[in-house]
């Protein structure tokens, strides 16, 4: 059923560079200490010392609950790196954050996070630990779409890892994973879901006769728009249970409100939770600031920029402080890792409903504006604050790291590839170190680049057509005469190619990428025929 | 001996908006709610509260110690708003900044600080409170320029206007604004000098073959440029008394040592100063991290990035802790103003020996990439720690604020315009608003853009004509069909001109152009030949 798709692996390309013939799942690389401690596994530099401080510090949390730590996922939409004030932007660019900086100071603010290009690869590869290349799940499917297999029919989620053993696993808030029966959180491991299967853009566009006259006043093509629209709103699914339409949107109003109601849920939901024996898994994904963003009126003008995505930064801001807030009263902000995030950059096309990266590029291509996103660990009393670390972490790796929270590391699947790596030991160490020194890049079916410590090479690009920023009008190259290599210090914005003047590094970096296509051929990716 | 020079005003520009014809020194302005207090100071922007806030905080400071507050200005050279940590650089591009991040933390991160376009006239603003283009000091005097005036002559500096209320005023480090005598730091107020006239690539360059071999190789050329050559190296003068050569630099060693040097003499001088009973103004400015970078040995490689500019970054974050230190330790910290800032934007030039901005352009243009630079003020017990502020800030108005602090506001001249503000209430107050809405962006006698509030309007736009980032290859372009506007909070990289959108302000911004305008009738600009 699952035969292998083509993938598009840059050796054309890495031939030019006489590579060492050597096409092994380990490569040998001046630049990384990365070990494969498990075949399916993705290398991880060895950090016994941190494993070792980290192990303790959670035996002696352990001993004082009684129970495995929380985990807590935020998880904002489009939300670009230099939206956050910890990150750069807040105050300097017309919207605070005042709770958001507040867990990066008292914890420790990751500056090289790393997501998938665009929004469904990202949540999907969040919860397997696998490239979305493998599992099929790397673009939204749509209503018109044909699969010859339901994609997460063989997929193992950290969900489901974690319900089994013994977890409350919920996900609030957006999915866009799937919305067919079988594809919904709630049948791929979620006990508990409650929200929505798709961007907020998908819901009002159909009440927004100003944005979208040619949709919302042409009544016979709204009809027919209306006729093939299955989701309609706030959903609430149980595991193996009843799944409930609740709150339909029917107006721009009704989508202005979604954020707050899903903060209550989860707000609810963690003093509930709190009072239970079970730990928990609770993934709260913000609808905002995903376009097209309409504040309630609580939050209308709330921004010093007044501009609409601004509030809904401090929207999410406010709820991420009232997120904290519960879990500080209920007692539960010892035991929980809460990591903040971001699904991918900012959306230029919906600009200036759209966020902010110092970045190259945005949403969609391979450029740092697309994949470098916020990121946050914060623990109290089990991460040292203030710490600041450019130390590389792929969204990928909560799948690992969760689960090994959890205790059932040994439970990941081992016939297939996992590309995420528990990075307990350098969240929790004092001053930690990552375990990761090689993020890979791509978009859909190909592999665009890879960033291995402060190098990042392209093999393919990703540049719009147009004279204006628009990436719906992009287009995707191959590289010219050698790869393009960045040095991302001293040159953060990608502008100043340097291949040839670090050509030292150039050799080790093929070899590494030729290592990770050749796990492409050790375990096939699925084609399930989008 | 001065007459007007010919000043470029985009008059022509802006009469295509049909601005109100009333041109006088104060606009009618829907944005401002700036006053003039003086006819020949820029108007302010009224906050009775704060300046009620700032003047009881002082008296009892002056209570407690017995004498005026001290002033420390911080000044790096070519530092980009991206490279300070706190800015959103540090550790994320390779170059630690923990002691201008922990000053940032303790005091008021002011994340629209702005500069002139490039060092020297940045350097005469940021002492004369006086737009460089009002001056004639707007860019350096080279060796073969033939002035009809020296500009100095009839200029009065806070340097001058301290020292003769009872201060001490030295300049550390880099001077660059003339090295005749009459317009060294010792003849225009500093009572004492211990630095260098330029900037560190004009004396390492004698000493690089590799980078300038058709200046060092070339016998006959390097003869003739030792001939024109003046300023040897670090210089030791007093106000009224004897200027000595010290350590000429003969090396690219000497040069990587310059910093560690400045560092020790301000270190000793605040230790002695703090035994005195005079107050101080003590400007350190650094010779890094200008072009060209030499990291001496102690901070070879010290940086993650382990390249020249971010060594240079370190080097100087290590000088700023210590230098705190010394206050720290003499018991001055309570007693000083510390403002930490750049002179302008990154070098782009000069890259990998330059900086990092995230927002458009470098050193040169009227972008904010130049003109938008790190500040913070920090003082212990009398800054709130922990504040961000968006509020406009220039560097003109460290010439008032510290005159204001050593309470001879009154000596400020009457006959020539002042373009700073007295930002006193700003800083002190906790959650100070800035009492300035509005900053001038002019490259030498060109008026190129104007920032208000979150806006920017582009009167002349300064690009590049090469196919890379040269600024050494710029042109310098008039506006098209309107003047081109921004709005930085929803667009910090000046992409997206918002003119058409926004007309609603370009009236009242033309009206506050032409306002600037107007002063340049009332108060012509010197002209001295340059």
């Amino acid at each position: 059923m699952n035969k292998p798709a083509r993938i598009l692996l840059p050796m054309m390309a890495l031939s030019c560079f006489s590579i060492p013939s050597m096409v092994s799942a380990e490569a040998v690389s001046a630049l990384s200490d990365a070990k494969k401690f498990k075949e399916n596994m993705e290398a991880a530099v060895p950090r016994p010392e941190q494993q070792k401080q980290a192990d303790t510090k959670l035996a002696t949390l352990k001993q004082k609950t009684g129970k495995r730590p929380n985990v807590l996922i935020l998880m904002v939409d489009d939300l670009g790196y230099g939206d956050v004030g910890a990150f750069g932007g807040g105050v300097a660019i017309g919207a605070a954050t005042p709770n958001i900086d507040a867990l990066a100071q008292g914890g420790l603010k990751l500056t090289s996070t790393y997501s998938q290009t665009t929004c469904t690869p990202t949540r999907s590869a969040m919860i397997t630990g696998r490239l979305p290349v493998r599992t099929g799940l790397y673009r939204p499917i749509l209503a018109g779409d044909k699969l010859t297999a339901n994609p997460w029919d063989d997929e193992i989620t950290s969900a489901k890892l974690m319900s089994d053993a013994g977890y409350e696993t919920i996900l609030t808030g957006k999915w866009h994973v799937g919305e067919a029966v079988g594809m919904r959180p709630q049948d791929v491991g979620f006990d508990e879901f409650y929200g929505y299967y798709r961007a907020q853009k998908e819901y009002v566009q159909a009440y927004d006769k100003r944005r979208y006259p040619d949709l919302v006043l042409d009544k016979e093509k709204f009809a027919k728009y209306q006729s093939i629209e299955q989701s309609q709103g706030l959903v609430h699914g149980f595991k193996n249970g009843k799944t409930k339409d609740l709150t339909p949107i029917r107006s721009i109003d009704d989508m202005a409100n979604a954020d707050r109601m899903l903060k209550e849920f989860t707000v609810k939901k963690i003093k509930t939770l709190a009072k239970g024996n079970k730990p928990f898994y609770l993934q709260h994904s913000f609808m905002k600031t995903h376009a097209d963003n309409h504040p309630p009126k609580a939050f209308e003008g709330a921004s010093a920029s007044k501009y609409a995505f601004k509030d809904a930064v401090v929207e999410v801001d406010a709820y991420v402080g009232e997120i904290v807030e519960a879990l500080r009263e209920s007692g539960q902000l010892e035991n929980t890792l809460i990591f903040f995030t971001s699904d991918n950059g900012p959306q230029s096309d919906s600009w200036p409903d759209a966020g902010y990266t110092p970045f190259r590029g945005g949403k969609g291509t391979g450029w740092d504006g697309a994949v470098r996103i916020p990121g946050i660990a914060y623990w109290k009393g089990m991460i040292k604050p203030g710490q600041v670390s450019d130390g590389l972490f792929d969204l990928m790796d909560i799948f690992n790291t969760s689960v090994a929270l959890a205790g059932v590391l040994d439970k990941v699947p081992s016939d297939k590839y996992i590309d995420g790596i528990d990075q307990t030991a350098f969240l929790l160490a004092d001053n930690g170190q990552s375990m990761r020194d090689k993020v890979f890049i791509w978009s859909q079916k190909d592999f665009l680049a890879m960033r291995m410590n402060e190098y990042k090479i392209h093999f393919k690009v990703i540049t719009t057509d147009s004279q204006f920023l628009n990436i719906d009008m992009a287009t995707i190259k191959d590289i010219g005469l050698a790869p393009w290599l960045f040095n991302l210090y001293i040159d953060p914005k990608e502008q100043y190619p340097v291949g040839h003047r670090r050509n030292a590094w150039l050799g080790s970096m093929g070899a590494e990428s030729k290592a990770h296509a050749a796990t492409f051929k050790q375990y096939p990716p699925k084609d399930v025929g989008l």
